[in-house]
């Protein structure tokens, strides 16, 4: 496994506009699974279902049991190892194997973590669920000029008091071709903003998004671009990097995602003709 | 409800230091319940408890229902509204009454969502669950200098390989009171950066934490500081900026948290006495 995956983007930097291979921040669900009892008796349950960047995956459920208060010494392991009866997921299942008296507070996991599902825990699975319930692939004919995509930053800025006051909230805006904003909300959650922003379009019957573009203040995990493609939004462009599943996320949903969006240059990681670059110099 | 919390703060740039007012991002706890069935058979079940920043919380909720396919239009929704009866709760708990037509799958909403206890859903009680739990408040006599602080962004970047790469991932460092980076782990996710370093200290039986600090790449939610005082770690220091609950924690566990660490300025939010100001020029 590796904390990087390869990419080719379409570069944009001012007016120039080049394809260039670049790295992605590797992301994969990781299922915590707890094995216990004892010997003549033994069971295991899913615990978490987390995204997460691969490696270091023992330390990862050592550190989410001690925080949750499950284990609290290294003698309470007894092993902590990948399932790999089965090959689909990728060394994404963690099974963790408690000492016979580490006593678990099943009542109280149950109210703090997510509990999944046991079907396929990869990247794969996780678009292969997204697309089951999607309203298919985003046939918008909807596009922008590079110009209204680098003013964004600034003109969503401007928009969130919060922001400047405190330097730490995040924003998610809808804007229109001409780059109008017509909802900005602000959270301290990425994921929350978004919602806060569907769910106003939701209100309005504003839905499926097809002649919008949604704009965020920060990176792009997969769940993001997930959302955003129920809301049917032909363009994501953030000011932050999206993850590998991000990108291979929205490749299925044929949805436009920018990434970098910052300092008059931005990154391309799928459907680019959604951006006019007719106006752009080619650099090869 | 409002977006942002006051707070006074110590201030260091550089040489000097001085007190000041701030303000902080507000971070509270939202529960989504949704109301359901026919008139004469009216039930209430959670489905989701989010760290949310209040304001828009009718939008998060029908963006997190639409989102997660529960609700396809704005018929489905009769009412959505803050529920009232508890006090404690401060308009942390909201009530979405859907259409009795509206066919809930409640298994693949078990499988994606939290579910939550039934006690307090306010700052303060979610402080209280974490003192119930803790070791206590945090008396260790470990102290760094400014200097230290101010060097760890780029100490730990040099570390960061994927960051490099990508632009995209969070890292979670321990350092001692020398700045010595003993363990850097780095994940897409915040929250998964500091449990893999956590988990790491933990197999290493390094725990409690009490002569080193942590440093993180983003900014410092409350679950953060939870899981940093369950490690027993007095100083906590991070790029971003901290929410108004994860100050409020990191008091009642007397951490030292450090927030803005970057460009030679930090901002001391509590504890300040564990950082060494004595070399430095107080500007009232």
């Amino acid at each position: 496994m590796s904390l990087v995956a390869p990419v080719t983007i379409h570069k944009i930097a001012g007016e120039s506009l080049s394809e260039a291979p670049d790295l992605l921040a590797v992301e994969e669900p990781l299922e915590i699974r707890l094995g216990f009892g004892p010997a003549t008796d033994r069971q295991q349950r899913p615990v978490s279902v987390t995204m997460r960047t691969p490696g270091h995956d023992e330390e990862l459920a050592m550190g989410f049991l001690f925080t949750e208060g499950i284990i609290q010494q290294p003698a309470d392991i007894i092993s902590c190892r990948h399932c790999v009866q089965d090959s689909q997921k990728e060394g994404n299942v963690l099974r963790v194997e408690l000492h016979p008296d580490v006593a678990v507070d099943w009542s109280r996991l149950e109210r703090n973590t997510f509990t999944s599902s046991s079907c396929g825990l990869c990247g794969k699975a996780t678009i292969d669920a997204v697309m089951a319930v999607s309203p298919g692939t985003i046939t918008a004919d909807f596009s922008v000029e590079p110009a209204i995509l680098h003013a964004l930053p600034e003109r969503v800025r401007q928009t969130q008091l919060a922001f400047a006051y405190t330097g730490g909230i995040h924003a998610a805006a809808l804007f229109d071709a001409d780059g109008k904003l017509l909802i900005v909300r602000e959270d301290i959650g990425r994921h929350n903003a978004l919602d806060k922003l569907i769910g106003a379009a939701f209100w309005q019957n504003w839905l499926p998004l097809s002649q919008f573009g949604i704009f965020l203040s920060g990176r792009i995990g997969v769940e993001l671009v997930q959302k955003s493609w129920l809301a049917g939004v032909p363009v994501l462009a953030a000011v932050g990097a999206p993850s590998s599943l991000a990108v291979q996320m929205a490749k299925e949903a044929r949805m436009t995602l920018a990434g970098f969006v910052r300092d008059s240059r931005f990154n391309l990681y799928s459907e680019p003709e959604r951006v006019n670059t007719s106006q752009l110099i080619f650099d090869s």
